[in-house]
């Protein structure tokens, strides 16, 4: 089966084979130098990348801002709904048909699930999904298995425990399907009332090894390879007192690294608030900045493939 | 008489004569292929746009953004009016002045009549109106003209009925002013209490042809070539269900479409809210998404040609 | 001594030697044609710029993003603290570490002082501070000094007085360090609740000639070679009335400026409220636009530098 990217959209990580993602993968390293500023890529000279974002998120709209830089490219964008001609009763599929007059890929980001494919329906152009509510955020995903891939040199049999809010958080429920399907081996780590809803669990059972499920970080701490930690979200809790709690039982600091591995890797999909300790940035084990900037050559990649500039 | 594009100011239709107006949508026509990201255009490499939007506009904004990046130039702008100077008490001169000394040419969109005139009373270098108030919007209506001239391959003789609100619609306006003077036949379709103002029609008998006013969109569907439809806004209405009974008389769908002439052209400024079921986008008819698009190929003329990078 | 900019951060003016801000006043005269866009600099292509701005600056933020374009670079950035991972809570340190990720210099605006300092701190990459609350705004100061030297071809022994609000003036408090570190002689004109604070006048005595301080305008107009005008802002006085009578005190018109001397310049860092009189700059006293101008070549130059691109 040969590879196509070439006017393809990226709308959830489910669409890829593990041959495709480890193909984006390998031309995301190749982009690192350009992504630094250290080496000039002109291959999307000329092209316009559309950033349609009806919720903010800096760090999507910023990295895909700066990938299309690097490559010698250009976007524009709509990040304001209220300034906008949403404001003015404008659907879905004519705001996406504005953008596909103006560039020549769109990234999409919506507040509801399935708004990405929506668009893509209405597209001839491709459309990146760049976060649609509950559902999928597979650049995110991208590049969250490019930082496991380049830090430990391969994806199968590395431990990994999801930690924090898995019932909502998107970012984890993509994440471990993709884990899963390249063979991790899988620690869901949440209180009761946050840990991963069922369908993610069977979902995360497309790999050979079942998912561990626990509500003590301390009892995978010492095993695990990957630590991904993510927010947990005041809102959620009825009882402030209740999220305090919970909240102090997930944090992450030198005192908790102590227990671990000496080669595990602290993940996080950023901003973060209080989940890891800041005195854990200069430690060996921090890795979320690192995962920050793989954003840059991960979405080089998928531009420079869905346009055809590399293959 | 030769014509001179270069340093010019874009402030109304009317300060262009037919001769100069053929010679920008020419010139359009060669961008088409630029604009669509297939051929690679860098005629404004180094050069400046500044975008002054004292309200939002979306697809003005954007395609005058895509425009500049399809040229190889960059885009600058300021589209906040309340997180900007203006909040401090600036006047306008001296908005357009900073604008003047940052970029090569500014697009100005205000509230205000007559604000893009007076904008290049202050300004050395170029002014391109995008919409002031009540009126006019210049690049609107070339993108209007340029969709019909493209789709029909003339415009004179071509019957165009303009339907919706016509009284505040300053779309309507300027267009039924340019398309009268290319000779074509104008129908202003509109409920009395939106018909066009007098001046305006008064505007339109620049041409050969009078044109004709109704209440009727049925009297002449059968007849028209262009059916150019625009928003009925709400907010005219002081009593809602007024608003609903006159908003349905002129719904365009594919029932009404029946009773046209074959090869007639549905368009629409865009954003539409109700005006058109999205039923009619299937039919041979629409053009509305083409005429959006067209506005950027009109956009990288407007620029080339008075930042004298073509002739 | 050798002067090393690559790299470097730009905190504050008094990080700066004589010799090192007149080295980047020479290279922002080379720059000027480029800033004009009669000539094209390359320099920093593929190089991008992240803007973060926790409160709105239009000037600052459009004067880089020109500076960028003009030496083929972009921008990216973040202007809306509202619309942001900011709202999510996320500290400075981690904004700034995101900023880096994604561009190779950061200009910061931040309403704390220090805050620029503090980012310098947690990045490896230059951070510029594009104003810090009520402490620095190195490259406004830069553009001020740029204007003098340009215009009266040294700044030595120029006659310069500083008028409005010297209190809470960020602007006057910088530059005047400068001029003084420059051997310029400085008049500080303001009403006794609005004058200079002592520590301002005590840096203002690095230079050999000691600030002379008064409340009456008409005392110095007759004698000075530039009048540098700032805002005097009506949320200082608790009484409305009061500000009525100090701002008119201090308002410069073209009667004001009869009593000047033939070759005064006036200066103004943008934007003006009521200051100075519209009448004002059609007189060959005026240099506030050309000042406005200068933070394009200045910046360049700053960007250039930093970014290693000259030396």
């Amino acid at each position: 089966m040969s590879m196509k990217f070439e006017g393809r959209d990226i709308l959830s990580i489910k669409d890829f084979s593990v041959k495709e993602i480890m193909h984006i993968l390998k031309t995301a390293k190749k982009m690192v130098p350009a992504a630094k500023g250290e080496r000039r890529d002109e291959s999307l000279r000329g092209k316009v990348l559309a950033t349609i974002f009806f919720e903010p998120s800096t760090r999507t709209r910023l990295s895909f801002e700066s990938a299309m830089s690097r490559l010698g490219g250009r976007a524009i964008g709509m990040a304001d709904p209220e300034a906008s001609s949403l404001k003015k009763g404008e659907t879905l599929a004519d705001t996406i048909k504005m953008a596909e007059s103006y560039a020549d890929v769109t990234v999409l980001r919506h507040h509801h699930m399935g708004a990405a494919r929506l668009a893509a329906n209405f597209s001839a152009k491709p459309i990146i999904n760049g976060g649609d509510g509950a559902g999928q955020h597979p650049t995110q995903t991208m590049l969250d298995l490019f930082t496991i891939w380049t830090e430990k040199g391969k994806i199968e049999g590395q431990k990994v425990a999801l930690v924090g809010d898995l019932k909502y958080g998107r970012t984890a429920h993509s994440l471990s399907y993709a884990l899963s399907l390249f063979g991790a081996k899988l620690y869901f780590v949440a209180p009761p009332t946050l840990q991963m809803p069922k369908e993610v669990v069977d979902d995360a059972k497309v790999g050979k090894v079942r998912p561990k499920l626990t509500g003590d970080l301390n009892d995978v701490i010492g095993k695990v390879d990957v630590l991904y930690v993510t927010r947990i979200q005041k809102e959620r809790f009825p009882d402030p007192q209740e999220y305090q709690r919970v909240a102090g039982l997930y944090k992450v600091d030198v005192g908790l690294l102590e227990e671990a591995k000496k080669d595990l890797i602290v993940m996080h999909p950023l901003p973060r608030v209080n989940e890891i300790h800041p005195s854990v940035d200069g430690t060996h084990h921090a890795r979320y900045f690192e995962q920050a900037f793989n954003g840059v050559p991960v979405r080089m990649a998928l531009l420079a493939l869905i346009l055809g500039a590399v293959e």
